[in-house]
């Protein structure tokens, strides 16, 4: 690093401390890196030094870092036309659309464009509410659905906290975390079972004919990568149907090849209702989110006023790259790679909980995987307790990680690895020796 | 047109048509304009038809379509760094932050940025809560803050009914609209101080140490342009200070010159808490928004944990298109031209209200004006009822005014006029000999 540069990170760095405020965090002891560059799966900070990205920075960047195409497609857009107001029919908004409902389940009809995770969900909500005439809802625990006051009120962790006295109406539910549940289970249909039973029965107390919609992240994503065992998701489909309530799968952090498919009930073939996205419809490069709307229920906005609306619904710039981005997935095989790939870090992942006590258990699917940190492996005690963590644990693991070069965040005693849809398995072998280090380094602090 | 262009015109609507939900309508009968080029006031539809922009879209292009330096300053950013996380430090973030906070009023202390402009009222809730520990917040009916679910709450007008039942602890208030009091009153002053007794009671009513925040669009927009009255924001400021209630001032649609002042409260040398800002800092060009926070209020997260967070927070892309914006506006001298034509703009409308029966009341304050039709001068009885139009007469009347090249919108029964801040003298006659013209048909039709 050139001196030059050196004080010029430093001048961004104090700029950045004294005037802007970051997410979830208290201020002062943050100390961000200043970052210049990023390609690929890595980025670099100012001093040179390099990551592998292993979260796709928030689970978004999958296509990777400095696609061309992308890049490109948004210059091009911005002389052309970044900006008209949502009521227009604008090429960029009706070919996206276009070629979402392309690879989206077969049901879906139309498209309502939002700008983030967070407002697509809200808008899903209200568009749930207007179809239904119902107005409760439901969600899970241990689930994240943005941090607006209706995608927080949705979310079941602490981040809706800030959100509440909550919303009247929005009712919590338990996920299928079997790793933690109250009973062994000799089958994953068993799990499901046992589940579904739960819900059902909640669904009844809280009124046959009075819940709109039941949200659910299709497989849990920042609280953990929880994935639904064998038969849950079709049996909330069928929960769903009995007491005509909509099935609206949160796909914001896992569409758009995060775990092999499209988008992830494709993985057990169940169509929702409403699919909510976000993320890596662009891969960050320009913000989007939206809403992919069943059929009939589009058709119920023939003639209903539809409640919805931003300034920058449909946002050009963001349809630009939104299309460039469909198709660096499909014309770099993404999808494919995700599950072939997925495979590789699957095996990685098993080698690491063979050899570390420190690891409880690791979940994956396509590129998409978590690694759960405990005490002890047969009492599954969390390394830090729910909610909780004073001495910054988690923090440090992640500290040290970083410090070899492997990125990525952690939510409760879990870490994501979600590295860019392009990763190699080379690549993947490379990062996660890293990964096995620091759990060595876990697993003294348990000694 | 030639054939080519007609048909590839007609295949955009129709893919539109089929796969596009568009914002607060029933879909059937839409015939949206498939727009190709826009450049200063004007764009086109596909027929080469031109419009004047007179509302700027979604009275958020303030600088004009087509601007040079922020198209550039985007494809710049798209090279460098598109996107990368918001935990890091990075330039165009930090430099954002900066310029933000040296044309903001003196007390602000740090900037979080947002995507839009709902998410910035969402987030200026949030911390609100958090920094006072209060729940109750206050908002006026007359008044639009967006439509996710906090902010519908925010909002006082039928927008927020699909955001029912409602969150604990929202309560309404009036707004000065002197036009409409169920008194003549005989000054500003006069005005002022009733409105200003009614809210101190009402937050008395609600208890004088439950209420975190005030919520108000400096001067409202959307609900038609209604200006404070003299002493009214000040007397705001007042009531806070006494009951150590947050003021924030929501300048999303009135902020960054909209009405000849960087932010609208500048007007009245009035210093809210924290301001809510998005459309005009980009201009639209990429989606960006944000919250400025008062400098203790910033301190108070040094040490308690900010529980805010969205995956695009000071999006590089939103923040370079934001910096070139900020610097338009001054090489442009665009805030002093918002002021000097928004006298030509402010005679214009008052030779409408001289001439014609239909024009009950017009209110203007830079390039921020309205005009609000009645059946009747003297009994100023709207020419629609509120939240009622089932003739559509209102949307005829704007189809009139974009049929002869005018494009803007409406609500209720008032027409709102905010063109671009680059227009000249000459363009506002022109433009406004359109509006003379539809307004004379509004006459025919309440004879
Ligand atoms: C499943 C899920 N839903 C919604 C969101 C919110 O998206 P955004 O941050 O764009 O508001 C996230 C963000 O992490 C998410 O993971
Ligand atoms: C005063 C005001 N606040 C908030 C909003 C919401 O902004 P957005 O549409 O970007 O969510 C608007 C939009 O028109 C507005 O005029």
């Amino acid at each position: 690093m050139t001196k030059k540069n050196s004080s010029y990170a430093a001048s961004i760095k104090a700029k950045d401390r004294a005037n802007n405020l970051h997410s979830w965090s208290a201020q002062k002891n943050l100390d961000p890196k200043v970052i210049t560059k990023a390609k690929g799966i890595y980025y670099w900070d100012h001093t040179g030094k390099k990551y592998f990205d292993m979260s796709s920075q928030l689970v978004n960047v999958n296509i990777g870092h400095g696609n061309k195409k992308v890049i490109d497609a948004i210059k091009e857009q911005a002389d052309k036309l970044p900006y008209i107001g949502p009521a227009h029919a604008v090429d960029v908004r009706a070919e996206l659309a276009t070629k979402l409902l392309e690879v989206a389940p077969d049901n879906m009809g139309k498209v309502f464009f939002t700008i983030g995770g967070a407002e697509a969900n809200e808008n899903a909500l209200k568009i749930a509410k207007m179809f239904t005439g119902r107005n409760k809802v439901m969600s899970r625990y241990r689930s994240y659905h943005g941090a607006t006051y209706g995608a927080a009120n949705l979310t079941g962790e602490p981040r809706r906290f800030t959100c509440e006295p909550g919303i009247p109406g929005f009712v919590k539910f338990f996920d299928p975390y079997t790793y933690r549940s109250p009973i062994e289970f000799a089958s994953e249909q068993e799990a499901s079972k046992y589940y579904l039973d739960q819900l059902r029965e909640q669904i009844i107390y809280e009124g046959r004919d009075s819940v709109a919609a039941i949200f659910l992240e299709t497989i849990t994503g920042s609280n953990g990568v929880i994935i639904p065992p064998q038969g849950y998701l079709k049996g909330v489909r069928e929960i769903c149907d009995e007491f005509g309530i909509l099935m609206i799968c949160d796909e914001v952090m896992v569409g758009f090849g995060r775990t092999g498919e499209w988008f992830a009930c494709d993985n057990w073939d169940v169509t929702p209702d409403l699919i909510t996205f976000a993320k890596g419809v662009t891969s960050g490069y320009v913000p989007l989110g939206g809403v992919l709307v069943r059929k009939d229920i589009a058709e119920f906005f023939d003639d209903n006023t539809l409640m919805c609306g931003l300034t920058y619904s449909g946002h050009p710039m963001g349809c630009a790259a939104g299309i460039a981005t469909l198709e660096v997935y499909q014309e770099e095989k993404l999808i494919e790679n995700s599950r072939t790939m997925g495979e590789v870090l699957g095996e990685e992942l098993e080698d690491l909980k063979a050899k570390h006590p420190s690891v409880g258990d690791v979940r994956y699917i396509g590129l998409f995987g978590s690694i759960e940190l405990v005490k002890d492996k047969s009492t599954k005690e969390a390394l830090v307790p729910y909610g909780q963590d004073p001495e910054r644990i988690m923090s440090k693991i992640l500290a040290s990680l970083k410090d070899k070069g492997f990125s990525t965040y952690s939510h409760e005693n879990i870490i994501i690895i979600a590295p860019p849809l392009t990763i190699k398995a080379e690549e993947i072998k490379e990062a996660m020796s890293i990964m096995d280090q620091v759990l060595t380094e876990v697993d003294e602090m348990i000694n």
